[in-house]
């Protein structure tokens, strides 16, 4: 559970209501199995690296079948770990702001 | 609030502890007042542009003086809209899920 | 000459064929005088970090007078320096290419 | 070649002098044989998806061998097409501006 990936997709062919293909990338999310949080902007995902891109390529294979024209954006953070980060990440962050 | 925001800072000269210059990110998106949502990738907010771009300003203010070298990233999603758009993204993701 | 940011803009209500917006963006960073390079993803542009956001501004703006939905991301790389980054960068890592 | 990638990667615990891994990265692209484009804040190859994802783990490896946290980041702009886009969509851009 070391990867940490911020994952934002889109067609760029279908018009400015972009919520039936996000819902279908989300539902490849949710199948993986993997841990996620959906918010406004992107989906959190976290696991090994070639879990998180296997997950991600099915996102894209999925978007691809129906778009002309698709964007993608994926920002990982990497770190050694034998024991999942995510919700570590935001409550270490809470903690200080706490005593601030 | 027409704009809505995925916001990132880090330092590049402190090492790979992060949490405490993050936690100062946050207190002064806390401080501005505009709502948020607070990630482990990154911070999600929502206001007008100006507004947004403001914030993000006394974020780098706020690292710049601590550090040699920052590295931001911003995604913005603009749509004309006088109602709060940042819950609903997500529900209207959320409902169409629950029929898939 | 401390900032240098990765600037992407296009709507998202105009279908595919992003070319004519992209260019007036371009436009916009060209006026500004602030040294640029036009790359297949993204424009980079290096200045101080107001300078940098004020024309990230007058893009947004143009954008935004004719588009319902705008997606933009920056990335930004802050250091402490007097002198130009822009060009250092790339032949640095152009050096260190030659040796391997 | 449908896929026009652009890719970032940095260690997070190594300093904020990243040119030694940023050029150790993109000896691992200029390896692979795909057409890319080194810049000042990324760099931009051109492939099948499957070949930039290949790529984009070689370079993922690299530097998961040398650090114990790695920050990347990645936008992928996917369109229908059989012939190579990247320098097209420069030269598009500029033709564009010599017209306004």
């Amino acid at each position: 559970m070391s990867t940490i990936a911020n994952l934002t997709f889109f067609p760029l062919d279908k018009g400015e209501e972009l919520v039936e293909h996000v819902a279908e990338v989300v539902k490849v999310i949710q199948d993986s199995g993997l841990p996620f949080i959906l918010g406004p902007m992107s989906t959190v995902i976290e696991g090994e690296y070639d879990e998180v891109m296997a997950v991600t390529r099915d996102c894209f294979l999925t978007l691809q079948k129906q778009c002309r024209r698709v964007y993608m954006t994926l920002a990982i953070d990497y770190r050694e770990s034998d024991s999942p980060r995510m919700d570590n990440k935001v409550n270490d962050v809470k903690k200080r702001l706490e005593k601030k």
